[in-house]
């Protein structure tokens, strides 16, 4: 039983398209964010679902990890092969297998992009809606329970997947969901998966809901003096009901890396840029009721556009936001946060989060999917000067213990991996054992994603 | 390790909340529907959460069964201890323990009842929107991942349960989820446990998500003459995106009762039932817009209203509809199925199942959730011609058959029970099997709720 007797093998099933290169194996052993590299044994690029179960016996005989590969852009390190083995990467399994627009539904294989995938949908008038910025696979996505700008008003990768194909340890194909709407047929196999980060089975196909693209679309900009006015705002338009398509807070810090970084001219004070969705006077009474609450929270300039230019200036510079953030300090690498709390409590997390910031020696711009009560400080560090990288790690630290006691989580999104196992003890109890049970039952051998998710494992 | 044991244990533990008179076990040996009367040997009326964990700690160790009762409304005899054992009643486990309106959620006790819970929530200007007509307990709607009337808008259990707390097969007391309102922090054991008929764990306490009473109601009625018109209509409308609050489905037969129960006067043709929530242009415009589609499909008389007492009325027909049904057939009981199929097979499998039970012997009134591609027949019996069930099960048997051909679930909302045991294997695949592993890994001597939802339980 041994790693170099599963690559033999899996070089004899998968030819060429196991891959031993230098390049390739450091391509696959980087993370984005200030983790340290840590290359694979092989990079396998299979093709089919037969493939990846042949694979996955293969390596369950030799106890060889196996760690699956979307996109590689999640910021915990998930996708790492932290204890060596073979790393799956599904760029070869990219394919929309079917649309159905009479059901608002679609089969697609894992290593689709999200942009990919709605350039594929663009004629059918549907979109899958769920947009973590960066251009990640559908498969990476469901694996560490994505989300982002949009779930405010369509949901994460929780609410959108509607059944899986996966492949288990010891090699089971399974089936998880039906294309019904609902079920109430057992235990719910497919959520299970969802946010397991490839510690239960490596997922060949994905059945997702789509929605159908808005008749109108419009978005805006507002500025506000201070953080607890912004936030303020957020929660009086969630609690109005005002179905917000996107609504997302940004800090005076941030707005200065996004002028810097693609001259933009933003006031550099905190901000709000929101979308809305839905008929032309529907767009146009949802921009008046939250100009009304804006304006009560001494919001200021707000304008809204239904210009599509105008629109994809907006995000543009939004979803450029971690590299423009990035790009304010010269040669920085990142610690992202990502806690979540409850709607009341986002104030006050934003607030100590930021004056945390102040008093320490590294910056840290703030971008939250605010509307969820999510928030990300971007923790910048000099990769020469490991003091900062400690002090990242304390400030970081802090936010996740404010998360616990106000009720909120460690991750709202971008999921455990390496760098928030440490808080899954503190944030579930004894319900991380339950996962670690549950991990045991269907993965004996700990081969799947070893390092990651579960205690021990 | 014996029920005698147990019950003598148990019986110091909860001193006259461990009942074992045979009304009470008669009581909680019946179910609403055709399973024959399976009477407990004792029921436990607990009060807190340490108890049910003592109580479970000493079922472990007797080997005594323990089955969860909520209201005892479910549909496929789920709550019944059809191996003996103890049935635990969360009847005083029924308090509201927090409302927090600012974060639009609370946390009660498993027995309270949702309109109970309803009622508490009038003076905040909340609602808890699951409703499956019957006035079941959140609890035991967790357990069966109800649904009901507004799960188009407002999703099932799935959807509004944000965490639990549940009491183990050994006795551990675990958390699930947290108050922000999503997070990647590993295995959804919140979304594991919802649907899970109790075969997990005990749940004792629930936090729920609600909803912003809307600013205005509005509701209506439209006949068909045709099934396929009726369906027709809804398909479209669920794909133009106009966002309906309930839209239902009633056939021919389940008119006419109606109009036999209560001296209604539908016209005795098939209807759609259905209501807007939203602004009050908002409901306008979706009213106008759903006319259209009627009008475009044949709808007759389609009329709408925002009047408080029209809509109790209509509402309280459409959920009385299970009991006018009933009383169609002197004697009869029921034999309820519930498939849900991708919306583009609704009119199929609505259609096909109206051929086959016109041409069967028995009668089988239609009615359904069909927003969400849900549907029910309720399949009259009368308990003294044992053909009659035969038929009726050969008729449900086909239903399911259909429903899984066609991309569907055997069970949309009503759960898995006894009476839908048999459809897993063939549903599920080899996913099934995953779903007895997780069981044996957290109950690993099948005491709770044996002989339900997984293979050999
Ligand atoms: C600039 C930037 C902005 C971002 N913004 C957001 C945001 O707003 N919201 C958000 O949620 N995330 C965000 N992210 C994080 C990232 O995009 C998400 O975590 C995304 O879901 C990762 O997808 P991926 O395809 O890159 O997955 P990878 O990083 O390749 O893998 C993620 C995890 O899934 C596993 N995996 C991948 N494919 C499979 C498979 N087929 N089977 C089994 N396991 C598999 C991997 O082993 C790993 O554990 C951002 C990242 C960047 C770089
Ligand atoms: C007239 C009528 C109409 C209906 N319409 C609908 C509908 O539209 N949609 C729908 O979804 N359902 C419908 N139902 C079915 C029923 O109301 C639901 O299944 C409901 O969720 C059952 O809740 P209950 O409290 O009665 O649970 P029970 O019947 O008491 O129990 C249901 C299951 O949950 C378990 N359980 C209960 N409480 C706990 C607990 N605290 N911990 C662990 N396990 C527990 C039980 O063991 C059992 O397995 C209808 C029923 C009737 C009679």
């Amino acid at each position: 039983m041994s790693i170099p007797a599963a690559l033999e093998a899996l070089s004899s099933l998968l030819k060429d398209r196991l891959v031993r290169s230098k390049s390739d194996l450091d391509l696959h052993g980087r993370s984005e964010t200030h983790f340290a590299p840590c290359p694979p044994d092989a990079v396998a690029y299979p093709q089919t679902t037969e493939e990846v179960a042949a694979l996955m016996r293969i390596c369950t005989e030799q106890g060889c990890p196996v760690v699956g590969w979307g996109a590689g852009t999640s910021l915990e390190a998930q996708a790492l092969a932290i204890r060596g083995g073979v790393v799956v990467d599904f760029a070869r399994m990219n394919k929309v297998l079917e649309i159905r627009p009479e059901d608002m539904d679609c089969t697609v294989q894992p290593g689709i992009t999200r942009e990919a995938l709605n350039v594929d949908l663009r004629a059918t008038g549907l979109f899958f809606p769920v947009d973590p910025g960066a251009n990640a696979s559908i498969g990476g996505m469901a694996m560490t329970r994505a989300s982002g700008t949009t779930a405010v008003r369509y949901g994460t990768m929780r609410d959108n997947v509607l059944g899986l194909e996966a492949v288990l340890a010891d090699g089971r194909v399974i089936r998880t969901g039906t294309r019904a709407r609902k079920s109430s047929a057992g235990y719910d196999l497919t959520g299970l998966l969802v946010g397991s980060e490839g510690t239960l089975g490596l997922i060949t196909e994905l059945t997702l809901r789509l929605q159908g693209q808005p008749e109108a679309v419009s978005s805006g900009v507002c500025a506000f003096d201070r953080i607890e006015d912004a936030v303020a705002a957020v929660m009086e338009t969630i609690q109005m009901g005002i179905p917000m398509a996107r609504i997302e807070f940004v800090d005076a810090a941030a707005a200065a890396a996004f002028n810097a970084y693609a001259g933009d001219t933003l006031p550099e004070c905190p901000h709000l840029m929101i979308e809305f969705h839905g008929s032309d006077a529907g767009v146009a009474e949802q921009a008046r009721r939250f100009g009304e609450i804006a304006d009560e929270h001494n919001g200021k300039g707000f304008r809204w556009s239904s210009l599509e230019e105008d629109r994809r200036a907006l995000w543009a510079m939004r979803h450029n936001g971690y590299y423009a953030i990035l790009a304010s300090k010269r040669g920085a690498q990142a610690l992202v946060t990502d806690i979540c709390v409850p709607i009341s409590r986002l104030a006050q997390a934003v607030e100590e989060t930021r004056a945390d910031i102040a008093a320490s020696i590294i910056p840290g711009p703030i971008l939250g999917h605010v509307g969820d009560g999510n928030f990300h400080a971007i923790l910048l560090v000099d990769p020469e000067r490991p003091e900062e990288l400690d002090e990242a790690k304390r400030l970081s630290h802090r936010m996740v213990e404010r998360a616990l006691t106000l009720g909120g989580t460690a991750t709202g999104e971008h999921g455990v991996g390496v760098g928030k196992l440490d808080y899954m003890a503190r944030e579930h109890g004894q319900a991380w054992d339950v996962m670690g049970e549950i991990k045991r039952a269907l993965d004996p051998q700990g081969i799947l994603n070893p390092g990651k998710l579960v205690r021990g494992n």
